[in-house]
């Protein structure tokens, strides 16, 4: 692949030499000879200097005279890193792994519907009126629950248990031993102070091209849905009870979790291990930093830092203040000392 | 099913047609003709004046007079929503998400014992000596280990795996990808810097009645018993380390983690996110808010929050503070001025 | 059994009856006549006065004379605890959990190498091209994805999932539903606000003697490897993000989450719950207090505590403060008004 063939396929011009051969894509402060790199973070444009790759994404801002030398090919793309992807892609194809087809050892229920394509791993369990989509593919182990449904190119991994009813869109992507549709965590409380388990009579729906990660948990609803809108992606080991909803595009990082009935809006970004309390709303847009606690609703757009979570700048300044406690505190203690050495002072007078 | 049909499965009374017809359950701000909802948190209480609900249980202190209009019929009971879930279960009975009887592809070891109806799913592994207990259900791809004991009328959803040694009282649910018996985190250094591993041959005891929601890890002890007493409900990723123990009818929410040997009592309230260090006592009836970190033994009944927690009134009090932390800042510095223009005053006379 | 013959066993002095017979290991708050004991941490050395076990380990320096009596001999060793685990595993042998031999359900690919002595559970899925080490065992119901690669003597629990391409090293631990190999989080984000998959064409590599807890998810590297190192521990639940390197003998207790590209360095402990942001080093020995939220790189063999994470003893001290702000405040109020006296009563003279 000459470099001239790379900004053809991502739609990027040549600034240098339009022929030199692309081998392999590497991370800019390991490229050689034969190398295809890329600058998107401005931190690593020191490597620009140095670097032996043959050719370089860079984005079409980029001053590619000033950089110019002998050996060093620049590609001018609108966006280095995305286009960087595309090629990474082009050049070192995925295994799929996935084996095509149905394996022997799956069982399938005879109601259960599978589209053309559709591929089940070894031991794969597919109950009553299951309805799996062309080209869904699910690795060994997993188990679909009587009247869960699936839509088209799905990529469900091994060992993902999906509990009866629950529906998931196209090109949906679930990570190993993620549970889809577990009973929502409600029980009524006895006055002989036992707890009576509230009946989850709803379903989880995960939309068009939402990806959870590995060994993750999102219950069904109580009544009705707990939804994740199409786009949105949930990293590992996250926690979405029963009646949620996140919307559409929102981001949510490892180990978070976000309690009953709350609605996650869209576009919004969740970092990890942030707890989200029940039946608030997390408007669009929002930003919570990792570890926040969130007992509030948020304003749209905004950024949100703490346990309780306070608007991120506020965040800032207190945390400011606090790693100065001790200095505070010792103003405070010398004022105190002094005023009374002055009142002593007047009194004296 | 007639208003009065109701009253009479509920133990209640009818205030207005009691020969309405129910066809569905609803909420109150979602319900219509036909439809039967219930009142039981205040807030909702305006929904009255407007639901065209055909029946609404409310509790037995309800002014029914006061909201009495033509079309709304009151059923008066001692606990609305506990009573809204019975007639919710009898509207709409739950589809059992287990398959009867013992599916062929099972390995089942043949020093098992299996009581009378007990199911077990596909690909289910039972091995050598375990007992389960009269219609006990097991979902797909669980793996239940050598010598362990389930009791009567469990469910026990697909692809989770109980160590071996491990035993199950009676109406244990267990939700899937969940975890039982895993070694304790036990290691003892050594003098270069290495580690070796403490074997943990304990093991764990849940006992009747227990639910532990989706990716749950329950180690088994180190010697000894690791214990949830009778009644607790754990929600999803749960963590319980080794020799703890976890009294009766205590509920402990989503992702919260208890550190080894620490015994926390009977009808505790953990939050979500919640840590706690090994070794300590949570007394019977605390409550724990989300995300605090608790390392020391708790009072009866008393709340705490907070990292590391204090009592929640206290913790409330110190939060106002934090958050007006810049304007306390402020007022000790222009203090130190004043105070510093008052000395320069007096030394200046 | 006889306490000459413990001794023996674990290269320590006998102090009292050396033909005392040993039946059973006991802790020492337990122990009864028969039993063997321990004393390593000086908080229990109350015990060894009305202990009526038979024999117990202490430490060479342990004073035996001062608390010499009939019927309780002494074992004098260098690390009473590793002495006592050591008795542990011979007086009672663990029983083996897997299963010798594969089992006639494991569905094995026909390029997958088996070295002599290996065990599959029923239902194990063996991908093709996988290689497994002499003696290693796989538990029920996991998953092997192509190209995975295990050294000899592993043990991995059931319903572990090993993606495609990832290798264990010799003598690895996994825990039952870990997920190694998932997908890092990466998602490019789009100008329309969507998110474009960033392909994760890495592996996982644990090296030799690493043990994960249970329903832990390590994620593969976006290229190249996430690397678990020699020796480190893993408790459950804990989540490794995609290009994080663990050292060797670093130990890392439930819950904790490790964000992209970070370095942890060599024997560094981690504390339950901690959070620890993508692109910094923790420096070798460093330790992280529970629940903390590293931000920023640290300092080798320093301690840190708190989110924002601070050095250990000022947290400490900034703790303090925090919990009598309520009293600062006060102060702070009152010396506002004793200024203000001070000032109008100036200004009257």
């Amino acid at each position: 692949m000459t470099a001239q063939e790379v900004a053809a396929l991502v739609g990027g011009e040549v600034a240098g030499e339009s022929g030199v051969r692309i081998l392999r894509p590497a991370k800019i402060e390991e490229a050689v000879a034969g190398d295809l790199t890329f600058l998107a973070n401005p931190r690593y444009e020191k490597f620009v200097a140095t670097t032996t790759a043959s050719a370089i994404l860079v984005s079409r801002a980029f001053d590619t005279r000033q950089h110019s030398r002998a050996g060093l090919t620049f590609i001018l793309v609108a966006d280095p890193y995305v286009s960087f992807l595309q090629i990474l892609k082009h050049l070192s194809p995925q295994t799929d792994p996935f084996v095509p087809g149905v394996d022997e050892t799956a069982v399938v229920a005879d109601s259960a519907i599978l589209g053309p394509g559709v591929a089940l791993g070894a031991h794969v369990v597919v109950g009553r009126d299951v309805r799996i989509g062309t080209n869904t593919k699910v690795g060994p182990g997993c188990v679909l629950g009587d009247g869960a449904a699936l839509g088209e190119d799905c990529q469900i991994f091994p060992n993902v248990t999906i509990y009866h009813g629950c529906r998931l869109g196209n090109r949906v992507i679930v990570h190993a031993g993620t549970v889809i549709g577990s009973d929502g965590f409600g029980f009524a409380p006895k006055p002989d102070g036992t707890y009576e388990k509230i009946p989850q009579m709803g379903i989880v729906l995960l939309e068009d091209d939402v990806e959870l990660g590995a060994n993750c948990t999102i219950d069904r609803a109580t009544m009705g849905q707990t939804v994740i809108k199409r786009g949105a992606k949930l990293d590992n080991l996250v926690h979405v009870a029963h009646n949620v909803t996140v919307g559409e595009h929102t981001v949510i990082a490892a180990q978070t979790g976000i309690s009953g009935s709350t609605k996650v809006g869209n576009n919004v970004m969740l970092g990890g291990q942030v707890g989200i309390v029940g039946h608030i709303e997390i408007a669009d847009r929002s930003v919570i930093m990792a570890q926040s606690g969130i007992s509030k609703s948020t304003q749209a757009g905004k950024s949100y830092f703490g346990t309780p979570a306070k608007e991120h700048m506020r965040a800032l300044k207190i945390e400011a203040i606090i790693r100065s406690l001790p200095e505070l505190a010792k103003d405070v203690e010398e004022l105190k000392k002094l005023l009374e050495a002055l009142k002593n002072d007047r009194a004296a007078r």
